[in-house]
């Protein structure tokens, strides 16, 4: 669609100097992650026929790429109307947005690159579509009805929010009682944890060191910082490239747990002097300092696969440099005053957008998390008034809801209890 | 010691023929596990400083082997008398029970293969000590003193308990108000579960299957039916040997992660044709049943590594089987009309158990088990009016304290947070 | 049978006090290894239907224990004669001898624990039956017959040698020209050496370790010395029971390989400080000494899976021991002077032997060695004239048939090449 | 340097608009390079020191990018002149090309992109430095000279060649009699193959086709047509993404290793029905055609690892499709007539050069070939007459040398045999 708002700002087809070309390439891309996301395949077939969205209207700010572009189409084949713009400027694929554009329900405002005013113009423009559901990463959408719209909060149903980040500043506002309706914490799901940040990360991380480097891991030393779910993806995918994994842990219980699992357990400093690739994965600041990069071995590569980049710190590593330059495409040398190189890729941001071709998360990866996104926007039209106002975690019935259409999607069959199987789980008279 | 207790029934010592070279011989197994087990050799010099048990009688019902003296002989260590007896007629060493009676401080009743009345009258002399603290292996303990001791529980100041059965039973009784002191979920803990359960369970597990039937795994197919920890362990311990494994589940979230993993997952009815070694891990009854028995290949091995022997319905395949004998030792073959011969293992009890030299859990394991059952039996006597009466999880306090005695004893060092990481960790605002 | 030969020595049958029950054990015990030969098995079928060993008598001298018996009876099926007794006193079942015994066509005169006159003179009886095919583990038969039965030679039509050692003293014997009938390296086969050796060794390694020391691999350092085809199964297996893997080498390619698969490689003096459990696999002697034995930390377990029991240098471990003794059964603690305990595991002899139940190789690595033995056996009645005295390779051809027979046992399909496949691979002019 | 031949061509400087720049350039990627290369660093030392090549000039046919650089550069610190070109139009990176002629003793002619005259006239000026050794990469040199300059060929002491394409080349020139120089085949040493092979091409296939895709491996199901080295690299970190692996073989041998290695093995018109990604590595043609085609699941991807482009038939597939297009860069999509997509890496050429981030094989891996190369020219140069005309494996002294700098240069010491231990290693009457 190509609709003036009230807000004033218009669609991005209107925008664009040849909008079918684009939206031919976008559909283009749209086509190869729809091919590889079953449950959104499986979901659409029931949204189609069960019109669960009739009547609503999504508001959406997400990263408006082909994956996303996936769970726009699917609200709307559920009969919602949608309104979409990105979550960063700098995110966006014009191509994709003007392939949603061209929808006949679904309106997007996202284009790449814009400046600040017409970012969060773009996002007055979705709220222009007063929607009775929001759905964000990062939660500008929310944030921007709560404190510029709030005439329109009592027609909101509920949200839903992507991000660690999102749900991180969510719950603050929940806890001040200033979250006025009821906004699911889709990041928290296991289905997503689990798989997102051990296969998702572990292989991402890997694949886009391999590419920007040219180097390999069989027989190189990789220190993993942190065995949270991504550190133990990231360990556990390396080990299977043939390295041989160090893991640094700050909780003695994790640590043990890497131990256990035969990995070289130790402090940074240690690990510091024996590493080739060095993988920080903690959320943490600082994590990789003065103290350890002085210890290095010439050639070492640091890459960062946590959200933020404050992980390695890279004030203190210029500092201690008598150079820096790109040593690659990707690739940033600091060469210590002996001589030795340091080698930081992405500057030390989340390495899985290091490479030049690096395409963010997976799509099977992202195809879990919008599975949940889309049934948790059901859920919200469904019985959203069972939920007050406030953070929620997903239901498990629809965790469990999404990983049951994963394998049907897959063709994978599992078992089912018996009545008197369920009995004898729940009785504690049984056995010995 | 050797004492006679009021309830009559004399110590191990007084009762064996030759009790000075059984003792000898049961100091000679306690040495070997203590020589493994690295966290009570910490926990030792502290206790033996500190003397935490001073004062308090310590009165155990727990399998009387090599690994458990470890314990008991350093709670001994720690200042507290010992009343010991076994919490199953079977399982009992005498020559260990012996060299534990030997211990100045310790008494010990166990004998093996004893009949019920001296099995019982056995429980009865350990509560003649007037026990502060009990620790149990399946809550006889604390069930006797509930029903006949009515008049020691005042002076019990709490309990432990150390298995899945014994916490199931107790929760039960604390649901109906009957439980009259604080006892620890000793079982619950992480570090138990994870590390008995994956690495603990799935080792010992495919060692005795191996063991028992003199059969490789490589090349095999494995059918783990249960992805929880145990199974998730034994599947993980069999694609280390280069099977070919494939997992059953009734839980599709489990069912999922199994297949992330790179498992093949189906039915088990699927599974029964293509398996040449079945393991139950479900915790569950009639896991493997006539429907597949009748689809199994000849020579198919079965065994069970969940608690109880209801996992394979023996029932139903004797009903089917045309001849049954034992095929090996701890192998039984049962030959179907058609020629297929089933074999199954340790009678369908857990497989840990069946191989002829079969010792239980490995040693390590059951350090970490008992660490935590050590600096619970302190908690106890330290902290024991902060908890009700009532089944309490251990703090992770603890859990953490015997991970960090753990790994000082394996002499690994981990980092610390500093203060700005800290502070890091704990605030929402930074980032983006 | 029974019959008496010229030897004078009676077959087993008649010295034994209650031959049925005996042979009805053994067959038992056949059965089971039979059930898991499916090689053997597919390989009668043929043997039954084609009779190719019509005429012949095989002479055996072999380890007398279920898997031989169940090639000795294909051997019978296939239309020979079969003489057979043990190549060691100690590892002959009097069951299975009597079982075999039963057969119309074979005759045993092992039996166990007999002093040497009465092992040659069973070596004599087997001759006696004037065996033209022989069939040796340790070449026994072979030397007897030249240096003792010359005028037997011209009607021998060739033989099979199953073991390394003896394959090195048949080649000598060739060198020295002496050998006068053609032999195959049945050992030097590929389908022998990288299955038993990289998955039978392994696996049986750990398996007799673990349940000899009752210790898990979890977390453990593992030394592996040596990096040939048994150190690469050893490492590969204690890897996948998440051990952390240290590989001692004298070959810098093989150490290289080592490196290159994520294991770490160092020294043995470095490696003592460091490991948990030693596993030697070198063939050498005196890999393990002095120098290293300072090292271990107390409660090291040094095992051994090499041939001969001189890679661990015990004359001088027992030197430096302030006190020997057996810390379990199968398990020899030196205690050093400063307290330390290094255990040795079944006397630095092959730690597959270790533990009480153990029981030599798997069934089924034995099924593809003695698949390989029965080619070799028919090879030499159909083409024996086109190879001339001395010792042979088994050939290729004979090799993959046994890998078809399996796969096949196996239900496993696998492609074929076409005329334009095969033709394209035989060109070098396609392609760029 | 810049000096025009004979033949008339300059070098690349000379007909670069600003070769300054580029050879900055070019020195940057080479530093990169260089610092992932430990053998070369170390070899460097040695040449620079010993000179081995002094007097001596080579001229080159190679890949001109930054790890040949490398290589090129230890020749002429070596002491040798050096005179290069490329062996492919497309695979010269003119940046490096100049860096390199920027060199006083070393001269390159490539240059990208150049017409076929041009690249012939390169080899010719090449040839003008009369070279007294070759270094080839597909024997262009080599058949130059011997067909055009044979007047040379008296003073040409060896060549090196490094592919297997070249050396199958040579061998067949050798069988006419027409090879009248040594060639060194280097593609052949084990060094090469097994690092090259399995761990080279398992890592960068995979990495290529995760980029090329934005796709996972944890779950999937990856068929594997070829287990030989590159087969089972491929297999082996397909695995250790969590991939459940599918292996197709037309040798029964192998497919029984795969299967024993816990691999699925079965046809390719079964694996067709199973497969999310197929990898070709059989080095022949028609491994996957028009049967397999028909069977597949919508979504497929399709890649290959082996060197030539034959092995997915792309002219069925065409004929099948309804519609071909591009999917993604680097993609082209089959669809079906009944709308299933198969989707083609790189046009079925090497996957690893999928990306347009490609770079070829890791550095590590070029850094073992390059070092067997230096080493070999330095063998030419000091035995080169202790070698006939023809084709000659890589003597293993010096795959061993090799192998003994890479572990130097990474800090490994490995042990070495006693007297003692060489002695009985030699001897056959030990043991026993």
């Amino acid at each position: 669609m190509s609709e003036t708002t009230d807000a004033g700002l218009e669609s991005i087809t209107a925008r664009l100097d040849d909008p079918e070309t684009a939206a031919e390439e976008g559909h283009r891309k749209i086509a190869w992650a729809r091919q590889h996301m079953p449950i959104l395949h499986e979901l659409r077939a029931e949204f189609e026929a069960d019109q669960p969205l009739a009547g609503q209207t999504v508001g959406m700010a997400m990263h408006v790429e082909a994956k996303t572009a996936a769970l726009t189409e699917l609200l709307a084949a559920g009969g919602a109307e949608v309104a979409i713009t990105g979550c960063n400027p700098l995110s966006t694929h014009d191509d994709v947005s003007a392939a949603l554009d061209s929808h006949e329900r679904i309106t997007s405002y996202a284009e790449r690159g814009v400046d600040d005013d017409t970012y969060y113009a773009a996002i007055e423009a979705v709220i222009g579509h007063e929607p009775t559901i929001t759905v964000d990463d990062g939660m500008d959408m929310i944030a921007a009805i709560h404190q510029d719209y709030p005439e329109l909060i009592d027609s909101v149903l509920g949200g839903c929010e992507e991000t660690t980040t999102g749900v991180h500043r969510l719950r603050a506002m929940d806890d001040d009682g200033e979250l006025r309706y009821p906004v699911f914490a889709v990041n928290d799901t296991p289905m997503k944890r689990l798989f997102d940040n051990v296969h998702g990360t572990g292989e991402a991380a890997l694949s886009n060191i391999a590419m920007t480097t040219n180097l390999s891991f069989a027989g190189k030393t990789v220190v993993v910082a942190g065995y949270g779910d991504c550190g133990r993806g990231v360990a556990k995918k390396a080990k299977g490239q043939n390295a041989h994994v160090v893991v640094t842990e700050v909780d003695p219980n994790r640590a043990l747990e890497a131990h256990m699992e035969g990995y070289e357990v130790t402090t940074m400093a240690e690990a510091a002097a024996k590493g080739d690739v060095f993988v920080t994965t903690t959320g943490n600041r600082d994590v990789i300092t003065e103290e350890h990069f002085t210890r290095m071995n010439d050639g070492a590569v640091l890459a960062n696969a946590g959200h933020f980049d404050v992980e390695v710190n890279l004030d203190q590593l210029a500092d201690l440099a008598a150079d820096v330059r790109e040593a690659r495409e990707g690739v940033t040398a600091y060469e210590l005053p002996d001589g030795r190189r340091l080698n930081v890729l992405a500057e030390g941001r989340l390495v899985n957008l290091a490479s030049p071709v690096a395409m963010g998360h997976p799509v099977e990866i992202m195809d879990q998390s919008f599975g949940i996104q889309a049934v948790a926007v059901r859920e919200i039209v469904e019985n959203g008034d069972a939920y007050g106002a406030g953070v929620h975690d997903v239901p498990d019935a629809l965790d469990r809801e999404v990983a049951e259409v994963k394998l049907e999607a897959e063709g994978i069959d599992i078992d089912t209890l018996s009545d008197e199987q369920r009995e004898y789980m729940g009785s504690w008279d049984h056995g010995t």
